[in-house]
């Protein structure tokens, strides 16, 4: 990983002076708009029988929201310009994601939920005509949601080659059978579309195999088996669904971008989704930094605030270290995103993917230790924090790909430096 | 902590050949009468919306199979005779719990589950004998429940001497004011009774001010304000409840051993609980460690089984180091305890209870990394074994100080050893 | 610890256009100069029988280099202009320092080495006109070397308050008593002066207690007792020597800056020299992944390379990530002392020095392990690496004391900040 | 790894009392004659020029101490009696290598020093009559010295398929040709045999194609190229040789046991070498818990002792719990040896190594840490200490090959068992 210039570019992580304002802005309509909702959207969701549905005045509520942020300006801001491809960097956008992580109403309020924005940024660069009509206008309008079908339940899925879901081209049709699971948002009573990853031609090179379909979820043949939990947890209405397709049959024009693309599409969409994904897990890491100094501040044991018992403040100190740091690999990978390009920043993605949710699981756990008993119970907002960054060890491949990934390219960079090898000193042996 | 004569009894961390048969009937027990019961009575209790109470059906099972038990002669094997103080040595039980920790129907089936065990073990010893004929019996029989109240919401009550909830003695009645969360058991409808800690006598000296006060569970002033969760789930109906007491009167006489013993009784009763807290912790480990090699075996990615992938192979070596390491170390403290007594063994109590837990988790946190999304779902067991042992990092005292008690106590070893101190050899500096 | 506006310069971590040539300058002459000149120098070192004294021919060496990088206009550039104030950022300096680090002749061959940059900055800064010519102007020529006694043995001098070392003015002179240890380069031949910290006002409050004395080291009464050793090696001719002071006199105005202020003037010193040992540890963990990843594609065992091992690939990844997080937190530590000052960037400038040292010495030991017993060995340059870096976690305050400086910072931000108490929710509790 | 009937003999961790009387003895002349006589034969050898002699007086003090050990009957206890095979259990010698570990003259006073004693149970169990006659028996008078060659500089030897010094046999001599590193002991002027491990069949199967031969050290063709250092240390006089051998003749009786049995050879000797070896790192680990809680009382800073600052009361309360269950797996391995024979214990023997030299390096680092500077200094032992267990995660096998055995062990222990497949209960998806 020979570092690029120092002078260049590459290495100035400051936001851009022109998208101060809109960062401005989206800080203000979270503290004015989203921040007083969310008690009462959160009360009226709790204990639903039905559990993939809205509670009677939730989605006003979110109208509202959404009303509002039109209003100010704050819709669909994540896609660049149609026409000149023009639009917010990576790295502005990174900066705005930690503050959307603060609000779990504020990314669906400004139209920038995921899987959303991966599907509409999809659509939007690869979509025909006729699919951006379809699908694309109301996602942009914020009439429907979506979801990405990748992870199948019988298959380490992280290896796109893996894929067991197959489609097969049947007079003008794909005719689609297969199981995938952890379909985020498939329980979101809006969401009409689904991405679907199949393997079109197994006998194609590996990574020519597969291709991306769109699926109504409506569609004959699609069998939403159930929520799948993580922790317990069926983190309704939105979901991560079990879905079943049996013969399901869509028209050909159906495919995005060709076939054998499905891996190529996918890389397009992955890392703005990780790095946002990871702005948000340092967000609540800094929750969880800020939750154990006021819990340390606040509690008493053997005649001392808690804060300064034992190894609280090393705890801290090490928190705060490791948020820095973090923080500052996210930023670079959004940079390298900008500068070098999807591919090539691809690296700087993995590590951020491979560093950050592992560490602010860290931090969570941590900060739970400090609350005692009360940081596992409901009074604390710590246990969703855990589970919520455990899970993201795994979205998106686990941390074992993205080690492997960042390490296969370190191994191919050292072969390819003379200087590097050359610097290896073989010190003489004696005799 | 200087090693007792090496070759006596302490080390000697087998069975007893006396104890032997009675681990055979009870692992036949569960085999052949627990083991098939368990999917039943679990499907029975799934969603239901009545939290705290038993799904019809689900209490017969238990019934049929605390019969079964005492015919076979296994019940209250816990128990040490009243009258010879002769029973099982806690070295004995230890390899009995960790068979009981395999099947959650195990314990209650033998009367051996907590916290009745530990109430029933207090009553035994400091009861009167209206005390024991009121509650005692009915719990031996097996009739009734109990709960034992010690955590309080409002401060760190590992130290005893932060306990908040007053008794005042007013006309021949305890009067009661206070607050106590994470009561586990008390969501049971069969629960009765609860042993409950208060600080009767602030002017004594610290560890003298604590009474245990036997207040039954529907008793006027007594309210139940709800389960508290862990990471979200009530564990319904056993359930860890959250209780106010307003003014609670109760006579005089229920108070165990006299004014002022209440951490006495804490020292007699939490010994044996943190041995077989810890034996059950040992066995979610090996279940953990076997669904790693199993998962590990029955996966494949990028043309491997996953046990052959990075560092699978070297995880489950350390996980195997471990876990036999821990169980030596419990091992150690039950038979500490028998050697030497609960007082003497209490920092040998303390390191088990310190290193168990905690290894745990990370044993189970590396099977579900191997698991993939599937290692945080409904489909593996693996969620709820984590849950679990997280919380166990805060019972009976957070980690933290069972450390300082383990530390406090080798440094006054080392202060109290000459030998110790003198063979800190001093080199010499030269000048 | 509130991020400043993220478009602001702080956030900018590429060097400066003007700095590029500079860099480029120096990276020339240590491939040119300094790197073909080392094998000779260190073979004419080894095993020398008279220890702080150079073999013949090795000063001869260093002079050349001198001359050469005098040539070429590398000479002093690490010192602001003395009429201006202008000169290299420190963040361009850590660019620069993590080239330096890469050969142990460089930072001499350029005037730029531990601990003379240190002393000579702060004569510049705070030195008299006499001062500045007798010690200053020599220093600036590169013929004579200095120290800086600041460690005690008896003492945690990490703690500026525990100097135990005394200086009392009498009849114009200051008279000084105590002990030193751990004196980096009082070995060297060539070292003529060094700047001792002592406790001159105890009265004072606890941080103006502290003054800084200049002191010829072969003034009256100064006794070099030997080196100390660092795992058993004495860093000859080096050195890091242990010195007594014994009722030592020199005169009134060998004192910098006046009396009290010995404190303050630390912080002049300290953040620099620190962010430059950072620089140079990253370059040395930039070393060891180097050697693994060598040592991994070059060596066999069980039928394959021993890189694609176990958890070797893993090693190699998690390695980049903290090397690479590691250079991001020095360069911002370097940015924030150019745009905050030094004082107010402090806190930046802990964390890197809390987190490098450590995570090096752990990427040094995960490089030894892979080489097997050859890693330890002299065939390799690890174990040098190791000792230099495990010395790191001390010099200038123990990694401990940076945390809890960070951790106090931490804190007392969290308790100035309105916002942070208000966004810890209280979650309503039931009942 | 299915745990043996819980009450049987392998649980029993008590030393016999048989060999009580013996531990005493060896306790108190370690006490008495050994730990006198350090400090002098120490201060006898600094800095020697001649490397790979003793100094004068030195071996006087080793005579003496050699005498007075006979004279208490102390003398080549670690052997099985030759007639009856009758003779200390591992487990006995286990209690008495902790004793053993403390002064480094006690283990060569007694004959029972590395690496002698493997090779003299070795000669004892498989040599013939005249190698009997020739080495074993002045090895057992304690006149001469011997070292084992088996680790190579070329390969991974820790795979003794990768051994390569070949050895070929002509007109009934073995000619060996190869080389050697880390042969420790070799440097000792006393040292006058050499067991060599060599590939005498390449055709034959993997782990019969190894032999050992018996080679004098001062034979023709035996070239010792220097000493290997340690971090920089030479460990003079003992040393660890790197040894060339250049077509080295020695008559063909030289080969123990037979052509082929070089891997089953040395199958034997490792067992209860590493348990020694672990009892020592123990013992040292144990010395370093004593040297931190010095440290800790005896230092302030922050007007606190050290001892009560941060993390440092959990650090020696960690480091407690494990050196306690480092010793109870180490004590467990020396039990599964006698119980068990070498073969079947491999397992809890490659536990032990595995899991104690990494604890004791971790544990000996903290306190070191908790020393600040001393605690790489010469003023310390714990530097000595820590290069130790260092090298010992590469002796008798890196960790990682520990590790994997055990894995290995463990998963197909896993397939062979139906019980534990079984209890791997699949939950019902639920669709």
């Amino acid at each position: 990983m020979t570092q690029a210039n120092p002078q260049d570019e590459l290495h100035n992580l400051a936001m851009s002076e022109a998208a101060r304002p809109l960062l401005e802005k989206v800080v203000r309509h979270i503290r004015d708009n989203c921040d007083p909702a969310l008690a009462e959207y959160e009360e009226l969701g709790r204990n639903r029988e039905e559990r993939f549905a809205f509670a009677p005045g939730q989605l006003e509520i979110i109208e509202d929201l959404k009303a509002k942020a039109k209003a100010a300006g704050l819709w669909n801001f994540f896609l660049p310009d149609a026409e000149t491809g023009e639009g917010l960097s990576n790295l502005d956008y990174a900066y705005i994601a930690f503050e959307l992580g603060k609000n779990p109403l504020a990314p669906q309020s400004m139209n920038c939920a995921a899987p959303d924005t991966g599907n509409m940024e999809v659509l939007e660069r690869v979509g025909t005509r006729e699919q951006k009509e379809q699908w694309l206008k109301p996602l942009l309008n914020g009439e429907i949601r979506s979801a990405f079908a990748m992870t199948e339940p019988d298959v380490a899925s992280s290896d796109a080659r893996n894929i067991g879901t197959r489609a097969v081209l049947e007079n003008g049709e794909w005719v689609i059978n297969g199981e995938k699971y952890y379909i985020s948002g498939a329980g979101d009573p809006r969401c009409k579309i689904m991405i679907v990853m199949v393997k079109t031609s197994p006998d194609a090179e590996p990574f020519r195999q597969q291709s991306q379909i769109l699926v109504p979820i409506d569609w004959p043949g699609v069998e939403i088996l159930g929520p799948m939990n993580v922790f317990g947890h069926d983190d309704a209405p939105h979901g991560h669904m079990h879905i079943r397709f049996t013969d399901v049959r869509v028209p050909e024009e159906n495919i995005l971008w060709g076939e054998g693309r499905g891996f190529e599409i996918s890389q397009l969409r992955l890392g703005p989704g990780r790095i946002h994904h990871c702005m948000r897990s340092i967000g609540a890491a800094e929750k969880a930094l800020d939750l154990m100094i006021h819990r340390g501040l606040t509690r008493e044991a053997f005649g001392k605030k808690i804060i300064d018992l034992g190894k609280n403040m090393e705890t801290i100190s090490r928190s705060r270290i490791e948020i820095d740091a973090m923080r500052l690999m996210v930023l670079k990978a959004a940079k390298a995103m900008d500068v070098l390009g999807n591919k090539e920043a691809r690296i700087w993605v993995s590590k951020a993917k491979a560093m950050v949710p592992e560490k602010c699981c860290k931090i969570i756990d941590d900060a739970m230790q400090m609350h005692g008993a009360t940081g596992i119970s409901q009074w604390s907002e710590l246990p969703e924090m855990y589970m919520k960054q455990r899970t993201l060890r795994f979205a998106d491949g686990p941390d074992e790909v993205h080690h492997h990934v960042i390490a296969r390219a370190e191994r191919q960079a050292f072969e390819n430096s003379n200087d590097r090898q050359a610097a290896i000193r073989t010190r003489g042996r004696r005799g």
